[in-house]
């Protein structure tokens, strides 16, 4: 029997699980729905193992949840750290309540990168776990531009700083400020007419995204956007050093960011799925499940 | 409370436990046994959450855990692949029988680069992971030249092959023999009068360590073998790559393998003592344990 599978939303990582699954034999694509379909899923309670949460993190992923969450077991890749606490608390009420298995905050920031940091300073104890970003496209910081008015378009691309990395390599314990570890470079498209200065100002001050961050603004035109600026790929580093016993590092190398999501939703899918089975409801996130269960089956002779 | 736990074997890994328990505040460490106060270990039955078995892997863990695993929960850092199966269907009897939380072959290999291989290979499918050790001393082909009659002293060094390694970057998906992957430099001492030139070919024909390897074998005088050859230093990398979606890679540059070693144990340990109070009882291996187990209390900053 195969896991059965459905997606709700029909962006870059809807696709992404869509082209991916092909990669999870032991998985069935039952169904995509799109906002305009989404009304659809009712009549599919009890015909789904797992349902693949594919909307936007900021508002529509918790109306997902809040809907969608108590009728199937979920994966989602929710990644607003900064309401981490309250998301999980109101998952776990929903999951708990009707009995579903909820895997929330999946991908590779939150998720694998989460792994990492908690594994690199549980076995390197007194050391402290730095993450760097990049060069690749940030959607979340792309989007807060893009909620700016007068902006058409826009673009950011977060780039580690050669020095911070250098200093961390080396072992150094430092508080860094946000404006010491990266650079964010933006690419604006405006409304003809509109004023760059005031909106170069406000991209600036945008809180968390921002504010206090070593930010460049370039505007340039919807063509030239769309031809140098779309693309998925992403970087990362995860890196902790103690200089008495040991370094560790994990790196990530994207060629496309939304398949490399939707993959890691796909394995947590199945974890999800033998969860379920165990009656193991609640909501988990990445800490909380064994590695093991992202296979079909681990196999001794990768120990 | 603190987290109780005592050492057996007081070699380089035992020494290590010892080193590293400082920044593991939550755990107290009740005494060391040797082998000579082996026995006394029956006088703290039910005094001990955690007994570290950091005897040999080869012949002597296999029966402390036949004799203390009934007794107490341990963790060892077992790293026998080739009986690896054997190993855990004898362990999971006694931890079965006796109630008892066994956390077998941690550590970096098998343990974290276990986590790796399966990880990669689950969230890339279609991709293998591949294991590079080195440059570093492997402890067990250290052994395997020093059980021949006429060597005094030796250390191999394992050193991967720059050539396997760009080829695997490039995301090559080959079936590489031992002879492509790595090389192994051996230093040995030999008793005055023997004939280095069938040691050399004893050493070569050693089955699963040394046959159908890339070997150089050098002799050389126990004083220099002392002064240059006795660090603790050991690397290794885990990389994968799927051409379409990108590549994951994990990597360690250790400066004491048995205190990093140590470690991952101690971080282990505080997963054993949790899964006991929650009457989970059995062998686990690092595929079984959520990280989250690894630390006091996973913080959702770190998600």
């Amino acid at each position: 029997m195969k896991i059965k599978v459905a997606v709700l939303g029909y962006g870059n990582l809807g696709k992404g699980i869509e082209k991916e699954i092909i990669n999870f034999p032991d998985m069935e694509l039952v169904r995509i729905f799109t906002r305009e379909t989404e009304e659809e899923l009712e009549n599919y309670i009890n015909k789904l193992d797992v349902l693949f949460l594919c909307v936007g993190s900021a508002t529509d992923l918790p109306k997902a949840i809040n809907r969608w969450g108590k009728l199937f077991n979920t994966v989602d890749s929710y990644d607003n750290h900064k309401n981490m606490e309250a998301h999980l608390s109101m998952v776990k009420k929903i999951a708990e309540t009707h009995k579903k298995t909820i895997i929330t905050a999946t991908g590779w920031d939150p998720g694998l990168f989460s792994i990492m940091r908690v594994l690199f300073e549980s076995v390197l104890p007194k050391a402290k776990a730095y993450t760097f970003w990049g060069k690749g496209i940030s959607q979340g910081h792309s989007q807060a531009i893009r909620n700016i008015e007068g902006v058409v378009d826009a673009v950011q691309y977060t780039i580690p700083k050669r020095q911070a990395v250098v200093e961390v390599k080396r072992g150094l314990q430092k508080q860094f400020s946000k404006f010491e570890t990266h650079k964010r470079v933006c690419y604006v498209v405006v409304d003809v007419g509109d004023p760059k200065e005031q909106i170069e100002k406000e991209i600036k001050q945008i809180p968390n995204y921002f504010e206090g961050s070593d930010v460049e603004v370039n505007f340039i035109t919807q063509k030239e956007l769309d031809k140098k600026h779309k693309k998925l790929s992403q970087k990362g580093l995860v890196f902790i050093k103690n200089k008495n016993v040991g370094s560790a590092e994990f790196k990530l190398d994207l060629k496309s960011n939304p398949r490399f999501t939707a993959s890691v939703m796909l394995a947590y899918a199945r974890a999800c799925h033998k969860m379920h089975e165990q009656k193991q409801f609640g909501v988990y996130t990445v800490f909380d499940i064994p590695i093991g269960l992202l296979v079909k089956k681990p196999s001794v002779d990768k120990l």
